[in-house]
């Protein structure tokens, strides 16, 4: 399987391309906007992982080049970003693709983090009703830490809820969340659905800022 | 300790009830609309809790002697139903008292639970507004199933997020939550946080109906 990481070069899309890379031999494609930086970034990810015995290549390309190499593309980038990335990449788009949405739009005040979903709904609908029609989009990866998954040192278990429309995208990308060692794929029903799983990231941030000792946290359900 | 579970006559309260006299040394008493009912409802935890082994006395009252009679009292009516029970029991209300919010309001469709919070913002806040000023508010055990806590040979390990505006409340229900075996009670910032909370529940309901094998969910962030 060949992904597509857009905005791959940091946060939760760099720590999925390490994860991947590392646990499997699905093909890590890094996209960005500049391509120059998909190139260096995808280089240094190879690095690391040769430091630990990983043969994996790790290949970077403008966010366009990377979808359009891709089976599956996970869109990485911050929410404010998404809809631009998706017109960006549209051409390279078809019902074979499916898009993958991670991000969490929130806002932040004294009281901690707050859910803060775009007009759309949630950014998985922001990336539907920007992607060409016929183009299945899955929700899945928001309840993650970015820091619990690049660090490669760090013991998964966590759970990943994914949401989607389309029955074989949302398997696909359920089986492709199970092949990281330590995350366990849900159902979590349809995209509309998507809302509650998005708002459980803000409560993850309060939760390490308010109690001692957490960090990087994930959830399990049980 | 004197814990009121108004409303204790079933779900939540049921099981909040049993777990107190069983895991606990605090008095417990079931507080619902029809007095008789309450009584009956103790009389048979009393029964369930003696066959244990245990000796606890739980005692049944009218939700108004109820609330009248204890330190912490626990909403556990369906939500619908808060503001009006608060208003009942409003003239035993004082400001050593502590009102605990544990209901969510939902609705349901062909794709599963949704949250579908009151014009307040969230039932804590509810509860918030229907009491006398300066009577503490906190929410807690949302995010717990009833059956899970009901069903004493059932081993509890279970997140409980706590929110709440009064540190000393907070930290006084932390502190009951977690004199539950297998709770742990997290801080989970002001009562205005409350919204995420509670909106974990429909998603709890959904992955129990969506993953095989998957019942009576709690969650963990860890």
């Amino acid at each position: 399987m060949e992904i597509a990481l857009l905005g791959g070069t940091g946060d939760i899309g760099e720590g999925l391309a390490l994860r991947w890379a590392h646990d499997t031999d699905h093909t890590v494609l890094i996209g960005f906007r500049k391509p120059e930086k998909a190139v260096s970034k995808a280089d240094a990810y190879q690095t690391q992982l040769a430091e630990r015995g990983i043969g994996q290549t790790v290949t970077g390309y403008g966010n366009e080049e990377a979808a359009n190499r891709a089976d599956v593309i996970v869109v990485s980038v911050p929410p404010l970003y998404v809809a631009d990335t998706i017109k960006t990449v549209s051409p390279a788009l078809d019902e074979d693709n499916v898009l993958v949405s991670p991000a969490v739009q929130m806002s932040r005040d004294a009281a901690g983090f707050h859910y803060n979903p775009p007009e759309e709904g949630t950014v998985a609908e922001v990336i539907a009703a920007a992607a060409p029609e016929g183009v299945p989009v899955v929700g899945a990866f928001q309840n993650i830490a970015a820091g619990a998954l690049s660090n490669l040192d760090n013991e998964l278990a966590a759970d990943i809820v994914v949401t989607g429309d389309d029955d074989e995208a949302k398997t696909l990308v359920q089986s492709l969340a199970e092949d990281i060692e330590g995350l366990r794929a849900l159902d979590g029903g349809p995209l509309a659905n998507t809302g509650i799983v998005e708002s459980i990231t803000p409560l993850l941030i309060n939760l390490a800022m308010n109690n001692e000792g957490m960090h990087n946290l994930g959830v399990r359900f049980q």
